[in-house]
């Protein structure tokens, strides 16, 4: 039997977009932010999630103009690192992820905490003004924002956190909201992940849509 | 402001699974399917997925064995292939993505379809016996249905098919559900993506749960 099907990415892309405008609920979403929501949603495949996504007015502007200026982008996950598209980013923007590097595991020991948390003690050299996208672990946001507790801390441009889950995530993302220590976007409660930090990290760096 | 939160990986992963078990409705699934689709639903962060995960009777055994024998893992995206925990896995599988080997842009302008399908080609001295994974594209999914149609074509020992999105997931799941070539696993709908794709093998690839 002989499968029909579109085999041309960019109208894929196309028409995956037209149907999550015609089904998703967008009106709240500014001209900044509505692409990214569709993004999301599109790395999701669910409509349902338009709801929970939030943005701080200033999060798709800041993260923008971060990403425009050469930003690093802090990614607690390889998941997410290995999601971004390099050819969208604007500045052959670096993409780091520290959770492998080899002293995480005794430094986690050490600070009594998790691998993904302590990894992120190795972003303060590249934390001054980067994009940070947070979606896994809920012990990174929290790590984050314990960082930037201490006003020496240097502070990067956006925070995007979208850890998963059910233990701590949207706890997590609830600090990450009332503590807002810099323009921030969260998804509200259990959902997230990689796909979708990436599919928001995608829409950010370009507004092409194939 | 000082933030609590569970710091322990193992408690985290053991409280995160007691909590999907209380709330997600587990009771089709068979000991061997069981810890699969609470893995998923783990990587989803959401119990709904549990009614739209299909697995075919010898899914679950049939891939533990393959990777037990040293199959190797095939992905049709980078993503999935990071999220696998090679830690975890029984015989040092190899994880293969040919997503971004050199000759898959112009096998896919050739073959007028996407990279994504394209690159299956290159799977095949890898095919016989293997763990299929995708997670991604459903043109990747519906262009292994068509290779399997040839029946001098290699067959893997079980296929795992969860591409996401609004083109073509669903359809090319409920084809491969309806060919079921070889034993197969797909989430049903439009829900799906590599995150889930991920829980899936990492759970086939032990039963340790934290």
């Amino acid at each position: 039997m002989p499968y029909s099907y579109e085999t041309d990415g960019a109208s894929i892309y196309r028409e995956s977009f037209a149907i999550i405008r015609r089904e998703a609920d967008l009106a709240r979403f500014t001209a900044e932010e509505e692409p990214v929501a569709v993004r999301m949603i599109h790395s999701a495949g669910m409509v349902e999630l338009a709801p929970h996504i939030l943005f701080s007015p200033d999060f798709a502007t800041s993260a923008r103009a971060a990403l425009s200026d050469g930003a690093p982008i802090l990614c607690d996950a390889r998941m997410v690192a290995q999601g971004i598209t390099p050819a969208r980013l604007p500045a052959d923007n670096p993409i780091i992820c520290t959770l492998h590097d080899a002293p995480v595991r005794d430094m986690a020991r050490e600070m009594g905490t998790t691998r993904s948390a302590a990894a992120l003690e190795l972003w303060r050299p590249y934390l001054a003004g980067a994009v940070v996208a947070i979606g896994n672990a809920p012990t990174a946001l929290f790590h984050l924002l314990t960082m930037l507790e201490d006003p020496t801390c240097p502070r990067p441009a956006a925070i995007l956190g979208c850890p998963v889950g059910f233990v701590g995530a949207a706890e997590s993302k609830e600090a990450l909201w009332h503590a807002a220590p810099v323009p921030c976007a969260i998804v509200r409660g259990r959902l997230g992940g990689s796909a979708i930090t990436v599919g928001a990290l995608n829409a950010l760096a370009s507004r092409s849509e194939t």
